[in-house]
């Protein structure tokens, strides 16, 4: 892990840039956290739209998240940003912009090859970026797995001991396989739906969030559309976090 | 309103039982509250089960509302406790058991023979309840209804403007009319939603929410059967009252 640049943001937070490899990423580190007193860690997770543009969202979520005294960090996905593209997720792209415009459902083919390829090659380097930040002074744990492609959290769940609570956006797009690794998971689950969301199949979601093996699960709709996440549904995914993490 | 006994309970909560005319109930006031500075109310709704039976749930509900600044009040519901029975309701219950023991689907006529005469009963009695204690010294405003009969609170929330804000456990038995009837309801609504109870519809409460006409309505749904409510989902419901009501 190599740091690129660090600025100190006017709440005190410390946010450094770094590589991680080939991978660039973001680390937001609370003014409290310090060698004798380490802070448990939140990964943010995003749709695959490039750290760049995401950038304005994550900041917010990861200033609110170190008042709350959390670490907060993450990482480019592959095939986003500056990152390099590969062909069957340009054509699986390509073919979801076709039905979507074309008003047609979108098939489990193209869901498959847009999502599955992307969950297997993200989850090793969000392991590797977790083998990295814990190594860090003034980071502890235990870890948390906050938003972003639900299927990266399935697996993430399911995989990677050390993430001990997740919240999860519910979202559409969410390959069968997916669906059947949902029952896997154990961990403490706080799902947001957004009821009205214009770009969300609601049943398909209620399914996933049913699937999950989770005793303790809570699925929290509201209205607002796709990014009208109100405000107290922000609150209280925090307060699962603390909930769990402290 | 006439109040037959006080006690001052261990926390400092004063419990007042009255009678209304006919009908018994119960306040609990806050130690805080006073002419100088009056408290919102909320009206605790239960099941038809009788007070006497429900007291210890509508007493621990009622002093953890106290601890957030709120009095709450009660009254028995007809046909229930030692209030007077009447044949149509008693053959709806009848009918009722007869079908779950039996494993048959409830029908709807039998819903409705249960739940609409109660509504319509019940509500006008929560009106005169709130003209009482809304007089006393110390209770202010504004009025919030949390639980109980889902119908009751869907008639109370769209005929009683005093009622800002309304926390309802979703269940099963809601006549299709009232799936209707809260189409009209525009308040600020926070619905429980216990995921895998097994007396519970999950399909009916999820059309039911979806129904409500609420611009604010969040569902939480979370594991643990009937009476498994875990304990962060009351405080959520806490919190949806100090905002709505405070």
């Amino acid at each position: 892990m190599h740091v690129t640049s660090e600025q100190r943001l006017d709440d005190g937070v410390i946010e450094r840039e770094f590589t991680l490899g080939e991978i660039p990423g973001i680390l937001w580190m609370p003014a409290s956290a310090s060698v004798s007193a380490p802070v448990p860690l939140i990964l943010l997770g995003h749709p695959p739209l490039g750290l760049r543009r995401m950038y304005p969202r994550l900041a917010a979520r990861a200033r609110h998240c170190a008042a709350e005294g959390f670490a907060t960090a993450t990482i480019e996905l592959p095939g986003s940003g500056d990152r390099p593209r590969w062909d069957a997720a340009e054509r699986a792209r390509a073919d979801l912009r076709r039905a979507m415009e074309a008003g047609e459902p979108v098939s489990d083919e193209i869901v498959d090859a847009l999502v599955l390829p992307l969950v297997d090659k993200a989850v090793p380097e969000w392991q590797a970026a977790l083998d990295a930040l814990l190594s860090l002074p003034g980071i502890g744990g235990p870890v948390g797995y906050s938003g972003g492609v639900i299927s990266v959290g399935i697996r993430l769940a399911v995989v990677e001991p050390r993430i001990k609570a997740a919240g999860l956006f519910a979202g559409s797009l969410v390959p069968r396989a997916m669906v059947e690794e949902a029952r896997r998971v154990t961990i403490p689950l706080h799902v947001l739906l957004q009821w009205d969301d214009e770009g969300n199949d609601r049943q398909a979601a209620l399914e996933l969030f049913d699937a999950f093996g989770s005793k303790e699960k809570t699925l929290h709709a509201n209205m607002g559309g796709h990014t009208g996440v109100p405000q107290y549904a922000g609150d209280a995914a925090d307060r699962f976090f603390t909930r769990h993490l402290k």
